[in-house]
């Protein structure tokens, strides 16, 4: 049986292939041969074909956001099963999968509650960079290198909770779907699951990065009427007019707090404001950017680690809403594999929200798009050797 | 026609009647004579009949909410109604109403949300002390008398915009309807309306005094299995276990935060959290205590002023809300009435929420209960001269 005969002859196996090691912040990441440890019992080692690149990837190389290095970065992968460990029943080899950075283990008390997403075998909420033994499945130059978020992407071969792998549809392209693993969700979810914007409301949408796209295109879709679209850089206008915003803002040039500009624009405050960037500051302002009695504020961005939301409680007094939701609030393996075979059938479009697609050895060079603002998403694929 | 008479007899006159007066903060109040100048157009000119007193009016006196004074405080009376302004239609004198510290103006962008209520003629925040024209309708010892939220209840007389009064039926009984003004609403709407608490849900109030009490009273009405209440005055847990409390915790009494008892005894979190006293320190604990994926935190106490609510935003990140409200997301003049109504006909009921009643001239005996935590709401009653 093929299944059985891959599972014997490579699962025990170390795998030699080449991974982004990111040995310290602020430093370029560096392409080694690394080993990947074979999978152990609930695991699953994948062969990534196609990678996304996050602004969180970005705001731990910054040193914003605090991981345990060295490790690869990289949470946003497609990739094909290679082997399985004892006891994975819902992937094979061969499967085409996507690999997700919060897993749903379907006994927690997130997982079992109908509305709940946020997995408690999550290792975000604080990084480990450990699986959930303690141990790490990588090592390069005889140093233990550590996983990012249970996923770790950036590698031709990563291994990964089978709860936090999704299979997909034999006919996904894997150039693409990659995006489906979070950027996709988590905008699309911040407004269809967690906002729940409504036809003819305005939104205002602060970071027109990845995520802060898919969330315009949710907001279209979701027939607002007016979309404001907030970002320090100008080049990302036209394509987020293009998605759908009527309406820019550059902070950087306006003479008083964009948060006053919206509520001037709106009369009193938008229906609905999402925080797309991961910053203190444009947190609240999306608070203060949403109508007092009714507005609701949607928290995206993951902030620098320990940093300090500080607002006048008297903001929420007045009815507003103050959320914030991880996937945009999916149940990772249950609802994402669907997402993929619904744009498959066309029935949800992920294409604009890859401007570029460069080669993994490439990766510096796509982190420099990302930091210049000149793509959405650039995705690296890792071409067969 | 006895409508027309009582106008042209009454509304043009200065009544002089007695009211209590807060000159300063950390005093008692003092009774006095007072000229309450006769409604101008859009105001009602009301007879007090009962008064309750809310935290918020403690606060206040303590200093820790700033409002202007000298002022006539308490904002959840019953009255009749003694005379109108001009172009007042909604009511008549000699008409039972209540008056509501948060108008409804069926105007404004608030009013005329399906789910807002926070109408933007309110004078809450920040407290302006005086009429929509800028001016005050009360007068002692020749100085201005500053108004409070509009309402300013201890007082024989009042003058309030019509669109903060509701008529309300013919036979219901003054002496106890005033805590539908403000107590009520707010705890139950709170419940019903913004945390819309689920059966089988496990809730934590924070404060077991008048709001936490009406919050109780509604987890209860909405099925909750648990309901744990925290205070640090242990006096008012028979009163609040009798409401629906399952458990009580005196955050003084234990040996860690009151937030991470809460986290163990429900495994993870509450879904429902409450924060009914005001302070910023508890708000915090509220979103704490709730559950990191699907918990749901309710700001309900007005915290002092200038006050900086401060946490970790990825508290948000992982799926919990923080919302507040006022009033309980009630359209004022339109739903409270209603609930009167209700009350009546022995739908809800609202009486264990009434533990003390004083006449008027005790009004600083009733603020020492309230100090004292001896009451849930103590009602005033003006007895007729």
């Amino acid at each position: 049986m093929e299944q059985g005969k891959l599972f014997t002859e490579t699962s025990n196996k170390v795998i030699t292939c080449r991974a982004a090691i990111a040995w310290t912040t602020n430093a370029p990441l560096s392409i080694e041969k690394v080993e990947v440890d074979p999978p152990k019992a609930g695991e699953v080692r994948i062969k990534i074909i196609s990678s996304g690149i996050c602004g969180t990837d970005k705001h731990i190389l910054e040193g914003k956001d605090k991981v345990p290095l060295p490790a690869i970065l990289g949470h946003e992968g497609a990739g094909i099963v290679e082997s399985i460990g004892e006891g994975v029943t819902s992937v094979k080899p061969g499967d085409k999968v996507l690999m997700f950075p919060l897993p749903e283990c379907r006994e927690c008390s997130s997982c079992l509650h109908p509305t709940g997403n946020f997995c408690l075998k999550e290792s975000i909420l604080p990084p480990t960079g450990l699986m959930l033994d303690g141990t790490s499945r990588f090592t390069c130059r005889g140093r233990k290198i550590y996983h990012l978020y249970g996923t770790s992407t950036f590698t031709e071969y990563t291994v990964v909770h089978e709860i936090a792998v999704g299979k997909i549809d034999d006919d996904a392209p894997m150039d693409t779907v990659c995006i489906l693993s979070c950027e996709v969700p988590t905008g699309f979810g911040a407004v269809f699951n967690i906002a729940k914007v409504t036809p003819g409301s305005t939104c205002v949408v602060f970071g027109l990065g990845g995520i802060g796209s898919a969330v315009i295109m949710a907001c279209k879709a979701s027939g607002a009427s007016r979309i404001i679209g907030v970002d320090i850089k100008e080049e990302k206008f036209p394509r987020a007019r293009a998605l759908g915003v009527t309406d820019c803002l550059n902070p950087q040039k306006l003479k008083k707090p964009v948060q006053e500009v919206v509520v001037e624009m709106t009369g009193k405050g938008a229906d609905f404001a999402f925080e797309a960037i991961g910053l203190i500051d444009t947190m609240v302002a999306t608070l203060e950017s949403c109508h007092p009695s009714y507005g609701v504020a949607v928290i995206i961005g993951l902030a620098p680690t320990n940093s300090q939301l500080i607002f006048d409680p008297t903001l929420l007094l007045s009815g507003r809403t103050l959320k914030g939701g991880a996937l945009g609030n999916y149940k990772t393996r249950s609802c994402i594999p669907k997402m993929v075979t619904d744009y498959l059938q066309k029935k949800i479009n992920i294409d604009p929200l890859i401007t570029h697609k460069l080669p993994f050895e490439s990766i510096n060079k796509a982190f420099e798009l990302l930091q210049g603002g000149h793509c959405i998403r650039c995705v690296l694929f890792l071409r067969p050797r």
